[in-house]
């Protein structure tokens, strides 16, 4: 049915055969590439890049030509949703994001756009879809993906980043009926904008939750889970990954979810994620990114060590995020680590 | 053996029958409370506030006599260690504290004081401990803490807070060597530290491992758990409690370490640790603090379900220490709850 060349990352989260896992990191589009460094610092800022079709559709190639990884991932922002649906972002340069106006209320919250209406807002994502799917060629898969619902309330909330997100928290705890409807709305309208960026030729959905550990099991229960599950069963054209960081006391709900992928940071053992879950569910990770930082030999080493543990069923990827300081060379490392590797016996 | 008036920390450390489980915060002492806040804006820093033995003694006594707490925790910071071994850190008003001068080779380390000889440096914090010990007049115990050796050497390595911790943990890859010095002197002095503390009158210590999360379990296993275990084994005069935050992946070492008192955060559903580890495990927390933002009946309905949960062989507290624009009121909530609290059945 597809007519990727490189499908190893769509025949794995089948559970086909294949000789070897997958391999892509999480922001390979971003600093560590002197190539993206270059068209960024010929920018006014972030937001510019992420709003033009064509410059972020040749940040999205630039890893699968550098790297050489199994898929491509589009180059956004998740913050793109809060925008849609009515509440601008500021990117500031070494502080993050930045909402001028927060959510504060029940009437804040009614007055936000959401759903069909929102998403088609998002003319310039859909395009820059349009423009990587000419330049990709079909060589990879194309990764689309939105932050989760309690994530972006997080943002919404809080208005920036945050070591606590207290101000957030507060508002699940003070305003249930206010912090329900904007997970619903969020929700809607992530389902809308997730089926326009399929239509538009995503191959395969994440869903990022960073601020998942944030939450104890009771809060995440409530806030977090009923929703990601609402997007996951809506989300039947395309595989998707859930990848919510630090929700440990959570894996258990999120594998029983209808997503595809489980993605996990370092904190897990593969082995012990293994043994918890079987060797059939598909993991996606988790070396951790600042062993990047290490010398070569020891590289190769914990990603070998990593692969054998999870075995089959798994997509090579770092706990998070690669770093921007991560030395180019040493992300190289890790890639043609997982490409050399291949699986012992037959299928 | 003891004098304590109140005794039901020691009492309940002891595995001794108690009718209801005692009760502290940590960062009871702190902007919570309006009394601290009056000495702490009359000083020019923090600092000052640390280093003065009759102010510290103040502040430490304030939530015993403002809040009914069953222990009072000697008000100190974590960072007086690294400045006692020859790196001066200076605390800036909501940027948290920074150190002009960092740990980047070991020829740094290797500079650096250490045991006893670093200890010594700390007499205003055993001056506090004789002043506090008067101010208390044996009403409550008093806890004493300090930082774990790799959260200690992530503030000396990074020079700052940080979300990743990043060149900290690239240190422990890099300059393996380094490190294990490092960790070794921090640990070393903070055992001289601490028994100098016992000795001027702690009846409990804690130790706090605040970025333990950060680390995966491999790199815990190498560079946390076994200078927290050289600690917990050194300090043998009086209780010992060990609050790894984050560090899920660890839970079973330790809980295997020779420690009284395993620190839970907010992310662990407490009738799960009861079914993982048993009932004759003391464990500390774990209350989201922002729980103490909700209307007050939430409080006490969520505070009541974690004591049930708990049951015996359990000491009362946030699963973090407390955020400080928490209403003093709703922290009263929660501590009048657990003082109202009471046991089903007989011993």
């Amino acid at each position: 049915m597809n007519s990727i060349k490189n499908d190893l990352l769509l025949k794995t989260i089948q559970g086909d055969f294949t000789q070897r896992p997958p391999v892509w990191l999480m922001r390979q589009a971003g600093r560590i590439l002197p190539q993206y460094r270059k068209i960024r610092n010929s920018l006014s800022g972030f937001k510019e890049l992420v709003q033009t079709p064509d410059l972020l559709a040749e940040v999205t190639v630039q890893p699968v030509d550098e790297l050489g990884v199994d898929a491509a991932i589009l180059f956004s922002d998740i913050l793109v949703i809060p925008e849609a649906m009515g509440l601008d972002y500021e990117l500031i340069e070494k502080k993050g994001p930045s909402f001028p106006v927060t959510i504060k209320s029940k009437a804040d919250v009614d007055r936000l756009l959401s759903g069909a209406a929102a998403a088609e807002k998002l003319g310039y994502v859909y395009d820059g879809i349009d423009h990587t799917k000419k330049a990709l060629e079909d060589r990879v898969p194309l990764i689309g993906f939105a932050g989760a619902p309690w994530t972006l309330l997080a943002y919404m909330i809080e208005g920036g980043g945050s070591k606590t997100f207290a101000q957030a928290k507060k508002f699940l705890y003070q305003e249930n009926v206010a912090a329900h409807e904007l997970l619903n709305k969020i929700t809607e309208t992530t389902i809308a904008y997730l089926k326009l960026k399929i239509k538009h030729g995503c191959n395969v959905i994440q869903v990022f939750d960073s601020w998942a550990g944030l939450l104890g099991p009771t809060l995440y229960a409530e806030f977090a889970i009923p929703y990601i599950k609402r997007i996951c069963k809506a989300i039947d054209e395309v595989p998707i990954i859930v990848f919510s960081k630090g929700a440990w006391f959570a894996i258990n709900d999120i594998a029983r979810l209808s997503c595809d992928v489980v993605g996990l940071d370092w904190n897990f053992n593969p082995a012990n994620a293994r043994a918890a879950f079987g060797n059939d569910l598909v993991f996606q990770g988790n070396l951790d990114p600042c062993c990047l930082y290490a010398p070569e030999a020891v590289i190769v080493e914990k990603t070998e060590e990593m692969l054998k543990a999870f075995g089959r069923n798994h997509i090579a990827n770092l706990g998070h995020g690669v770093y921007p300081d991560t030395p180019l060379d040493n992300v190289k490392v890790f890639v043609n680590t997982v490409k050399n590797y291949r699986y012992a016996g037959k299928s």
